[in-house]
């Protein structure tokens, strides 16, 4: 298995898209629609928020997906579609244009929508819109990109991803693209984000492959702890590698998750490194528990601290903040076993043995803490298990985007 | 019950004070230690942080008041006094110079500290400043305002407060002082905090009043989500009011805990006013709930959710904040019910109605917003049960604050 250029467009037979259509009222020049469709029927799976207020689109994805597969997918950024009015109808108009476009039935479109809640979502643009949009399709990396910009909203850069590997004697391909940046606080679902692959495999075993990769990768981060309204993570594979269609869990469905794991980790990171405002991108890694799940809760309340957070903001090797965030973190520990380092390529530090501070070299902690990737790594010295999850810090930036996000 | 002026030396029998030791080594003009003192033995109980990883003056604590005694409480600031070499042993030297100053037995003085986790206390500086503050010590408002400005950390304002009830046809006053300002996120314990009262009561009771008042006053409060090490809430009774001994759930007990309710709830407000950087108190009420409790979690998730603190920050009326907090809380809802509105003394605003947007006067959202005491109202449209919390906006002040808090 090896990363490849490329995202969405990665696989054979797919193709994507985005332009500008008029959802993003402020910006004429940003895209706002983005299009991905497959040459054939794909056997397909979403996973979305557990939030109790959900966008519309997701009750129109969980019917169109119902029989397993899909042949397009359509997102727009600018307007969440959430607690607006109409928003059902709007996001089955959305697939419809799509479509009369494609020539499939409209239970075969996906639709996804991230932006501003509460407000209307301007249908009659995207619907004027999406015949253009079907014509500037692409099957090659400029695809792929038109799209990954088009779902942007706060993020800086785009988020795509590919890998290659070899299923069933056959070279496969998966490739995704995915947006942040703030309210990313994935639980079970995760933000937008669409993956395409050319392996053969049934609709039962994507959505088991979806599940299981979505809770090691997208449910490992978090930006700002506010689980949006709108995560969906969609998966579409479309057969055209000629392997042995995957339809139990074998050596072949272990290659496909194996690549979809390592697929949806770098996307996820991505996410977590683009927070909004962020200046640091955060791993820790959580060593020697007793459990896989008490080092994710453990690692999951460093990440999420607010405090923690702002101290490496700050370039502040404050390792309190870190034990404090362990001590809330609902799991038992023994706290007098606990050390912590800080890491990057500048080096590493060991700031807290047994549960106890040492003194150690502020000029180096400060090195380190500089950098733009830091490590906080932490052993529980209680057990053999592991567990990283990825954050960012929380900037003055995050702040300003934030205090005026509407307008 | 009326509220008066004054802090812990409001009720009869209690002197304090507070001066700078050292503990503090930036500014030699701030104060540093606090101390209380009863003229006679007191019923006291106290709660505190359900942080797996404690001070150790709560270890101390939980030691010295298992009789349900005290004759005296000592405070420093500028270090947690967690996580630190000889923590234990630190705490008890602190409460061991106050009882040699005092006259009483070591078990009955308590102690707290709050500051910097993980460095060594400077318990010679504090053992060599005491009897300088034990002289220092006065009944009136100055020796409270002394040890209220003693427990300071990044705190802006002095926090205390005073009431004023009758008790079994005796008149009764208690008083208490407090901190914050970050690190605020009150599980079951809450943050510094020192109550006395000269009412009658005994030890079990007392213990049993303050138990049900953290839970509605404190419990209610966040500033940034993360629960500190140190939280401490302590009150004593000294029975100089001359009531007949509250010992058993009576008339009278129910008038002690209703003024104690208030005072605690006054303090905690002044807490999340002063959260660190803050520029607005967020109040935010939910009614017509099924049950109080749902009401609190709904609520504590929108006072605790960045993205709500930050759209206040920026005076933004981003509802869709407030529903999306709303429906990752972990409770069940339907979200066609919901109504939300900003209020503040500059007026009220309905913005969501049945869980869709309205249009709004974005002139008057602003007008609103733009206060310093904000409203947020909630109704959930299923039950007739309420609850308000508090909390307070993030700003680019916190984040400087918490970039840079050991140095």
């Amino acid at each position: 298995m090896k990363m490849i250029s490329g995202g969405v467009c990665a696989a054979q037979g797919f193709s994507a898209g985005g332009i500008h259509m008029g959802v993003k009222t402020h910006a004429t020049w940003k895209k706002d629609v983005a299009l991905i469709v497959s040459d054939c029927t794909c056997s397909a799976a979403a996973v979305y928020t557990k939030n109790k207020v959900k966008a519309a689109h997701i009750y129109v994805d969980m019917d169109h997906l119902s029989n397993g597969t899909a042949r397009a997918a359509v997102i727009n950024s600018g307007n969440a579609n959430a607690c607006a009015p109409h928003g059902e109808e709007n996001a089955i108009r959305m697939c419809a244009a799509v479509a009369k476009e494609v020539g499939c039935d409209v239970k075969d479109v996906v639709a996804a929508s991230t932006g501003v809640i509460g407000q209307t979502l301007n249908i009659a643009a995207i619907e004027a819109g999406m015949p253009e949009l079907y014509k500037s399709l692409s099957a090659g990396e400029d695809g792929s990109d038109a799209a990954a910009h088009a779902i942007m909203t706060t993020d800086t850069v785009i988020k795509e991803a590919a890998v290659e590997t070899t299923v069933g004697g056959k070279t496969v391909r998966m490739g995704g693209i995915a947006k942040g940046s703030g309210m990313i606080h994935p639980n079970m679902g995760t933000m937008l984000c669409f993956l395409t692959t050319d392996c053969a495999i049934s609709p039962a075993m994507i959505k088991e492959a979806l599940l299981e990769t979505v809770n090691v990768s997208f449910n490992r981060i978090s930006v700002d702890g506010d689980t949006s309204t709108n995560d969906t993570c969609c998966v579409m594979a479309n057969g055209m590698a000629g392997n042995a269609i995957i339809t139990e869990k074998n050596a072949d469905y272990a290659a496909l998750v194996q690549a979809l794991r390592e697929l949806c980790i770098k996307l996820a990171i991505a996410m977590a490194a683009d927070g909004e405002g962020a200046k640091h991108l955060i791993t820790c890694t959580v060593n020697n528990a007793e459990t896989e799940a008490k080092a994710e809760t453990i690692s999951k309340a460093v990440i999420c601290s607010t405090l923690t957070k702002a101290a490496i903001f700050g370039c502040d090797a404050n390792w309190g903040r870190v034990l404090c965030a362990m001590g809330y973190s609902g799991e038992d520990f023994d706290p007098t076993k606990v050390s912590v380092w800080f890491e990057s390529k500048a080096g590493s530090i060991l700031v807290c043995k047994d549960g106890e501070g040492l003194e150690f070299d502020e000029d180096l902690a400060k090195a380190i803490l500089t950098e733009h990737d830091v490590v906080i790594r932490i052993d529980l010295g209680e057990g053999s298990e592991s567990c990283t999850c990825w954050g960012c810090d929380i900037t003055y930036d995050y702040i300003k985007i934030n205090g005026d996000y509407r307008t």
